[in-house]
């Protein structure tokens, strides 16, 4: 059994890596931290973890060090830094479910997080884990940077046509709708229940910090520079993400040729499931799952250009996070890719 | 007081515009007809109107007439155009909230509804009932088209801009979340509770009936021919539209350039309400209430060009429906234009 | 116009009651209070207030005390006690939202609120303001303690049978369902979004703070001494009560018998809806109105004595808060008892 | 792998039992029924349920008795009478999710159902699987009758205390709170999500079906008649059932031994969890999983006999249905009972 260790265990990306980590057939969870309720029951923090006898302790890294092989960290970005920096020294794995290690150009990285990277070496070390754009290097790397959420549904919507010759990549939208989940857990007045219920609404327009890192994976596809307009919305449901995607066509091309395109692209992959024609994506459909659903749709009666939707839905939680880190794992160890995964989605 | 009639009143709208019009200082209701319904007390169909004691009646148009001086139809499209046709040949005045007198060209509704349309000479005697932009058309008007829900918060949010000379009017994009109630109350799986909740979904991409007429009106406006995408989506509340929209820019101008040119346009309009620079729409701001907020943001790093991202949030069921339909009857007899309709948004 | 001023109303209660005076035709709103607030737009905390002028200002009862006649008090217990009894120091009148000057005995507040009450000569110049049952007073009253939402459906829903001869007053069991907007606007984890919704739990068995007030009116309607167990549940909704009421009775009598005592009872009032036989309430049919829903139901089969069964529902914000001291402030003032609390509930 | 095959799998209890069967290391499902949808792939009808290759099929017994060993019986009640009839006499295994075998007493069952029992000779073959209390008889039955979803939880809440000699058994009150998954997917207006939604109600007071089922268990564990009264009520969640259960104590005993007895009474169970003292169940820390949560108040202050006070929350679909006759499969065929039932709840 591998022994594992989930830093920063507390949040909702903590709490859904934990369910998955305790049904996974090879691995153990050795230690759990969280600095706020280090001594406390990890069942007692979670309602649905009363069975666990694990405690949370605090985050001390030279205690850590020992108990396990491979290290989960949902801790916050800067934070991670130091703490992957700390256990890749001492030979450990790890996989950062933060935001530290995702962008490959520290400046970037400050430009965006207004914040130092001290540990810029180790982001060419470190690999950007979508299975589906990277696996080969995620089988052999030693620090895993865990996609974000919305970047996971974007880039897995793009990815087979941003590089073809027919896109004008010159304005690809980003319209995507979150679930509550991934703001965290933190109390926070907007938030609340009552503020979130009954409403919908758009939020960091512009400036969302998941934009650089949509940017870089979709140039690295796409081998050429590409700029996106991300703009992301809260509506009121604890998970799920979905992606409304737009690419104006330049050349004619059939929607039935896109969607051959497609699913080619996907066809070996065990948690992308491309659409029939017409049916559409629902967040409902891959919660409690590590799927990723996809559907293209064109637009031709608008302008000389027509116009590609894709339509994405993933679990925020799993697939957007915990679900993608337990998959990176077993890429990591050579587990089967889709061990403690293959849960079904959840319906209603 | 005013004598109106509300035909077709066992739905959603129906109910909200009864509620509306109960609250009103200058109308009494006096007949409300539903065939399924007919012969029972509308309080026993409503919960909330356990207090009125009007029943239901058949939709027998020769008796109807002599009822009211106004009639509302909340009727299904095409059901409408010969009860359209009936009323005003009987020197009655007519508030339409079916799509059958939106369209200007027999051709084009017929295109997108699949039906004849069998009264297209009165289609040119209808006013488009968006207050905002037909104002002085709808004070002498006998048949009003009132805007569909969808269309309401496009064309609001994008008719500032869309006729100026510094937008590219190729390719705009409206990305529409609407609550559950805009699909009615007739019983259907998909609007099902446990089938709604706890996902987001998009449906009539490039199909959707609203095109036509958010196109028709933005085309008035602009002067020009334009042709827009649209998408919307089914989110899990009972009320409320938002509707982001992007449009790229050909010229260089500033955002607050932009945002002056909201304000002014709206200067004078009792229920729009452009906010401050930075604050996003949210439905749950206009919940209840006749208000349109809206919100204007820039996207510049994209691409060469940048991009307008334009947000608007109103209630579906009154500024979107029967809210909206007050506000023309307020201006057709010469009643205060907000006259019970400025009740504020409730929150939460 | 009445001048009022508002202390305390950064909360859902003061926003409520802020619309609502709001739409009073009588009265004017001169000062709105908020400590953490102070300085601040009140349309920059309350989305849906976009359209006021008001700032909030710090709570300086100097200050105050000159711009306004009637106070309403939105405050925390506690702080509540000086407060009031400040400004009837100073001859003005005030309704009071908190808990302090509910229970008559200063002991009883001690016991349960765990603090001294420091004003105790002055409970006995409070009244406690449900109109249902102590209109008269509440007109002279220059202090009103406003009940609690809990205390309002379940008083509302027994008092036409506490005090008669054929029910068993031993075992009253009030088990009641509340939405989260009960439980305020100050961020904690437990009403996140993410943890109320998709759930529901029991809270406060056999502590909840409401037990005391509910027990002290219905001992005085009943003129004996009635204990009562009361168990509140969260909800995953923004407002509403239900409360489902158990009380045993000793004597034959029929449920038809039993429905008239209570249409009898709260034959004139205006805010009490007795339903009709075998209609159940429902908090959407109450949803931002005042009214009160009640309806009875009686199961003969599960023992000797026949068991009745009184259910009734609120919005928790407008008849079970705000709503109320509208009412109380209309009944003080002369005013019409309904004015600025007609509206019609909402729905959906 | 045992042969199953699922009759009637279009709504919630068929879907959710095929994902759990599909997740079971033990068995294979072979068919799958609907005579709406034959001919029409599962995958089509449930969004989760894309990756799998069966297609509904019409309830032909002749054909169907082939194709499995034991059958899931998700039809509704007076359609299985006859189904568990055949399949028994071919030689089959029955789990039948209805009402028609539960009561034993085809008296009882005519009379609150409404239509005759055509084959009662089977009702005394049939077991009540509720494995907390008829384990050894579920071990070697043919026939299954699986309990409702409100019976589960106020059965396994009730079950240690209501036949020892200190409680009152006259008045035990069950009043529980239900998501909507428990009224079925077939469309119908008082289930559509705008209907549901912000909303709580009683409904069937006094007279819902459910209520002899729990009468009949508990007075076969009690040794002596027992009555309920049993108030459900319908709240805006997908799944979770809260049952707040009270009961009168005669004699003296202190809530530690009552908690202490509950926790004997469930120590072996592998799906019980008794909470610590002063925990309180809440349904999202049981969704999605097979647990039953369990915990128990006192409230000694109202009256000279105290009140116990229990609480108990299960995932409908799960414990309450379909994870419930996986369970006593796992007994029938001797697997692991807690094989394919093991997945943790979700949070959040």
């Amino acid at each position: 059994m591998l022994k594992t260790a989930v830093l920063g265990g507390s949040g909702y990306t903590g709490c859904e890596l934990l369910r998955l980590l305790n049904d996974h057939p090879e691995v153990e969870v050795t230690a759990v931290t969280s600095e706020r309720l280090a001594g406390t029951p990890v069942s007692s923090n979670f309602l649905n973890f009363r069975n666990t006898s694990l405690k949370f302790e605090p985050l001390i890294l030279e205690k850590l060090v020992k108990k396990a092989d491979l290290f989960f960290l949902c801790l916050p970005h800067k934070t991670s830094q130091e703490t992957v920096a700390f256990l890749n020294n001492a030979g450990k794995k790890v996989i950062d479910l933060s935001a530290d290690f995702r962008l490959k150009s520290a400046k970037v990285y400050e430009e965006w997080y207004q914040t130092p990277h001290l540990f810029s070496p180790l982001l060419n070390k470190a690999v950007y884990g979508l299975p589906e754009i990277h696996r080969e290097l995620i089988k052999d790397a030693s620090i895993i940077a865990n996609p974000g959420c919305y970047p996971t549904s974007a880039i897995l919507g793009l990815a087979p046509v941003i590089g073809t010759d027919f896109v004008n990549t010159d304005s690809v939208i980003i319209d995507s709708k979150s679930g509550t989940s991934g703001a965290g857990r933190t109390p926070a007045q907007p938030f609340m229940f009552c503020e979130v219920n009954e409403s919908v609404k758009a939020y960091g327009i512009a400036v969302h910090r998941h934009t650089p890192e949509i940017e870089q994976e979709l140039t690295g596809i796409a081998q050429k520079d590409i700029g996106i307009i991300f703009t992301p919305h809260l509506i009121p449901m604890d998970r799920g993400i979905l992606s409304t995607m737009y690419v104006r066509l330049k050349n004619k091309i059939s929607l039935s040729d896109i969607q051959k395109l497609y699913n080619e692209f996907y066809h070996d992959e065990p948690f992308v499931r491309v659409l029939n024609d017409g049916v559409y994506p629902a967040t409902k459909a891959v919660k409690g799952s590590n799927f990723c659903d996809i559907s293209v749709f064109m637009d031709k009666r608008s302008s000389d250009e027509a116009t590609l939707i894709i339509v994405s839905a993933i679990d925020n939680l799993i697939k957007g996070a915990s679900g993608a880190s337990v998959q990176n794992m077993n890429l990591m160890y050579g587990f089967e890719e889709t061990a403690g995964l293959l849960s079904s989605p959840h319906s209603p």
